[in-house]
């Protein structure tokens, strides 16, 4: 391979080459967006992880949280929602636990998972304290010390919420919120930094940040610490205070050799979504745009699933480059195996829906391939497929068909067997 | 009253009083969106079927079709499923049977529905044929007839595929389809046609239909026979011939004293929804605009709840008014009754998505009011304002909490329990 292809991440070549397949494009097209920061390469080609490449040009990807909580610790229950995350098709994992033996949790699901796995360290150092602690008992080098624990356990993408900085909390206040800050980690941050006087450690200590995820080749993914939580919150100057803070920390992990992409809402109305993506973009220099649904309206618990495949189908059509699943039980409790399972295939739906009009090299294909089997009443195929052939198998199963060519909804009045001449 | 909201469609003072409330805006609203034919208003006051508003301005409204199968004909059976439309939401249902006796059934279920009804006479027609006779034995005056019978009966809204002519059968040919005719009337039309060699008479007789029309006060649904039934198929030749048809048939049901509507896709990539509501709005002269689905890939059936969803969000967004639901069934079968309440759901969280941002008065009170219940931790009113309350116990109750007032997702880490004195 040509030795123009080398970068300042340290990718390997054949890394590159693995992703640039993946993608049905062109190696040195992987290289130009690794350089310009307008995409992440995750994983290696020499390793246990699957490389992913995240970013403009590429299909959009699907991340699935899983993880324990103080009320439900089993690593048992989390090792088997990674498996259905991935046998739905998650293109990366998020291990979010906050209960039970974190290190021992973590590390077991990162020898687990095959693809890429991202943490938000913030969450154990608040997990850590005592009964007999509070959050003014932590100090910045706590802080830290967690992030190199994450980064040195192989962790590829690192949530750190770097944003959440005296001033752009302060600007919260200019408009008031329902909500208020909903992202635990950017809670946890704001009440440390309130509680202590302190600035953030991740903003004030970003030097030494860089330098752990450097070390370990970990990327950043730039919390939204400030992001909004309701639909009335979308849009503020909290949020887009923290944007312009986080554009700025983009450019330093570039010229450190740090890959970031940024985190996104949320819970956003669907007439502000593209003009989302297209300011962060502008303001985070082109860096990959991950994020979580976004939710388009706030009434729909149970079915979050469907709220955010609706916002997230719109977002990445917009130029969004990751979505973070939202299951069926966001807002309610900790997901189910089949929430976890429905969260991936919602967020599928949605980046494929936007694939297909965001120039993605033959996402296409897929869709005709299917529509030419219903063309043929081709149920063989039909079945191999559709995005879950096993739901095909169920939902079609549920009831005898008198007719094995057409379905129980029309029989004999089949469109498709209404031969026309003149139909092509 | 006064005496300035007469109108030319014969809907009393006291109907266009009760949409005005329902809707939360004046009569004299109402009557002008009546007049300009941007509105139409389905039931009636001083009758058994509700009054409904489905229009610009109004509040986004979901149909649920339900109806037998030459393979699954149990009246009981669809009996339940009205039931469950209604339960579930649904402003409006289709009895689309094609088996069994389908007057019996026709009648059965609109004497059991307290809103709003609609069908498609012509799968009567066909599914009347006997085993001896083929779709050539069927004449004009059948046809009419069948239309005759259903408005008669007290139907509120009639499919009616007029737009499938010659002329816009022909236009197909400009295009290859992958999928070809996809709509079982316009298919059922369109063979009737080619076997026959004669003009359609949905089209050829027009003002016959609108006769029949006028006498019983049934409204039209303009049907889109020629719809994409696939995601390359979207917005081609036939399709848009179609539309343009559909815009004088418009203007003559409206001189005729008809209420009209058009129903469009379908199956549509994302980026050209907000192309066809402009196009569909333009070319039939600002009429309520009924769009099934659109479905945004073709790749997921199982899931065509949330393919629809994501669709039928961008394209009531956009201006369609009246969203007709897609069950996970789609593609697959007849829907069972917990299709039907998740086709309703879904079609239900798109509207609303959708209402948030077009101007509909008061739709964004419902989702402060559920952001408000969880800033306070409230679990009785978010439980109360959920869309599907019996869907929030029984995730929330699959798990036990240790801390009632949050949930097992985050528990002692729930953002909405650490304080901030400058939060608000």
């Amino acid at each position: 391979m040509d030795a123009t292809l080398s970068n300042q991440y340290d990718i390997s070549d054949a890394t590159i080459e693995a992703v640039a397949r993946d993608e049905k494009r062109t190696s040195e097209a992987i290289c130009q967006g690794l350089e310009q920061g307008t995409i992440v390469v995750l994983g290696s080609a020499d390793g246990p992880v699957k490389p992913l490449g995240i970013g403009a040009g590429l299909r959009t990807k699907v991340n699935a949280n899983i993880g324990t909580s103080p009320e439900l610790s089993s690593f048992q229950a989390e090792l088997h929602k990674l498996e259905v995350a991935l046998a739905a098709g998650a293109d990366a994992v998020m291990d979010l636990s906050t209960g039970g033996d974190l290190d021992a949790i973590r590390r077991g699901l990162r020898a687990a998972c095959p693809v890429s796995m991202g943490t938000v360290p913030i969450y154990q150092v608040i997990a850590a304290l005592g009964d007999e602690q509070d959050v003014g008992d932590v100090t910045a080098d706590d802080i830290l010390a967690i992030v190199e624990t994450h980064a040195a356990d192989g962790i590829d993408f690192l949530t750190l919420h770097c944003g959440v900085t005296r001033q752009t909390v302060a600007a919260l206040a200019q408009q008031p919120r329902i909500c208020g800050i909903v992202s635990r980690g950017g809670a946890m941050l704001a009440n440390w930094m309130q509680v202590t006087g302190l600035e953030n450690p991740l903003y004030e200590q970003y030097d030494a940040v860089l330098d752990i995820c450097k070390a370990h080749g970990s990327a950043i993914s730039l919390g939204d610490g400030l992001r909004p939580g309701a639909v009335a919150d979308a849009s503020d100057a909290g949020q887009i205070a923290e944007t312009v803070v986080l554009g700025e920390l983009v450019l330093r992990a570039r010229q450190a050799g740090v890959q970031a992409f940024v985190e996104g809402p949320g819970h956003m109305p669907l007439d502000q979504i593209k003009a989302n993506v297209i300011l962060q973009k502008r303001l985070c220099h082109g860096a990959p745009f991950y994020v979580l649904g976004p939710l388009t309206t706030d009434i729909a618990p149970g079915y979050d699933h469907i709220t955010g495949a609706i916002g997230g189908a719109l977002c990445a059509a917009a130029g969004a480059d990751f979505l973070c699943y939202v299951t069926p039980a966001e807002h309610l409790g900790l997901p189910t195996d089949q929430d976890v399972w429905d969260g991936v295939i919602a967020s599928r739906i949605a980046a494929h829906s936007a694939d297909l009009v965001k120039g993605v090299p033959a996402a296409r294909d897929w869709d005709d391939r299917m529509s030419r089997a219903r063309a043929d009443l081709d149920w063989t195929n039909m079945h191999h497929l559709a995005i879950d052939p096993g739901r095909v198998s169920t939902v079609r199963g549920e009831e005898a068909t008198l007719d094995p060519e057409a379905c129980s909804m029309c029989g004999r009045f089949c469109s498709m067997k209404v031969k026309l001449t003149d139909r092509q």
